[in-house]
């Protein structure tokens, strides 16, 4: 049974303001609980129904997690999505420290706003392997509920660095890798065994700063009509083919 | 401005019962409008902003269509999306007819059940040239104002045949591509002139009966640990792979 105050404490965690001063987020569903369990967040709590308890005892207990049982009804109540049928953790948030790159390829995302699209990037981001991602401060919040559950677990192999870009990328010797539709064809393009790939804000695509220190246009080959493609599914696409040349 | 009466009927568009009912749609947002207005779907009314309304004159002249001057204030009132700032229109569904095939790539979505991942999936195919695809019946709805609107304009471009999948596939000819986790490398596949690529469903992939029925198994290469991607990302990397082989 998960307390009154509890699931007002669950509530209050879907807002960053909240979650920044308890320091504090939510995971949600079976695959993400899991994924949590099997990571090194710290985990200060977790409600389970008894299947969930059941099939995760040992992973609960390595990690010491206080728990509580709880039933199907209490979760879709308690949390942010009703079809959450099996668990919900709360977790500390981790320290927003810049990652130590080395002969990798990194995702820089340039405002990208919508919480799905985020989390489907770090989704597919840890697809092709890829580690890092570096954000601008206007990009979503990597802890939003709708970011961690579109993740499907990924949130926990794929760090985040939330940062201004232009500080960021001021004096990098790696190459910068943009998307735009007036670039060299993504399929004739040779990528180096390093760099950063920047992705754009869904409807104004790549800021004029950092578009100005874009080093390789790339453009990902159109066939039909559409104008332009969701920012997840350009990020995929360009990944796919920096993996399948270093094959 | 918007009569009650017409805030009330386009609220009942967003259910897919009452938009059976009165054979109707609505499209929302400047550039959903826009390719609405260059397409061959009949639109029965339209709203829009002076600047919309404005810059649009003569192919809403030409439509012949009924039009009302609104504001940001109603239009973020009487549809679906608070963020529409431009115009709001209604049309006829298409009757639901089964596509003429040639030579072509064709989609075939097995249970595809996010309005969010049937737009977007629209969306790249129509980027990719893709003119057709198959749904199965449990699919979501076309017509669904989530849908459209997630096709950024693509809904005007691609057709979608929602029948079962089973009948219509059966004794077809052409390859059937279904992507799985033990199938043929992507970067491997050769692909013919045609062929149905077949999409499984978000959470269950694709069903026993379809899955017996492909003849080709491909696999999208992974690097990292993401246990699967999201349903709308494998279809852009496929198609993205399909179209690169054919340059």
């Amino acid at each position: 049974m998960i307390s009154k105050a509890k699931v007002k404490f669950i509530k209050s965690l879907q807002v960053k303001k909240y979650r920044k001063e308890a320091q504090s987020f939510i995971v949600e569903g079976a695959k993400g609980v899991k994924e949590l369990l099997q990571s090194d967040f710290q985990i200060t709590w977790l409600a389970g129904t008894s299947d969930f308890l059941g099939e995760n005892r040992d992973s609960i207990s390595l990690k010491k997690v206080e728990w509580v049982e709880t039933t199907e009804r209490e979760l879709a109540t308690s949390g942010t999505f009703s079809t959450n049928n099996a668990a919900l953790a709360i977790a500390r948030l981790r320290p927003n420290l810049p990652p130590q790159l080395k002969n990798e390829f990194v995702l820089v995302l340039d405002d990208i706003r919508d919480p799905g699209n985020l989390g489907t990037i770090i989704r597919t981001a840890d697809w092709y392997g890829i580690k890092n991602i570096i954000a601008s401060v206007e990009t979503a919040d990597f802890y939003n509920p709708k970011v961690i559950t579109a993740t499907m677990g990924s949130f926990s192999r794929v760090h985040v660095y939330y940062v201004s870009l232009t500080d960021y990328l001021f004096g990098t010797d790696w190459p910068l890798y943009g998307a735009s539709l007036t670039g060299k064809s993504l399929y004739d393009t040779n990528f180096h065994t390093e760099g950063f790939i920047v992705i754009g804000n869904e409807s104004q695509g790549i800021s004029p700063a950092i578009h100005s220190m874009i080093t390789q246009h790339i453009t990902i080959p159109r066939i039909g009509r559409a104008e332009s493609l969701n920012a997840s599914i350009a990020t995929a696409v360009i990944l796919d083919n920096v993996f399948r040349s270093k094959k």
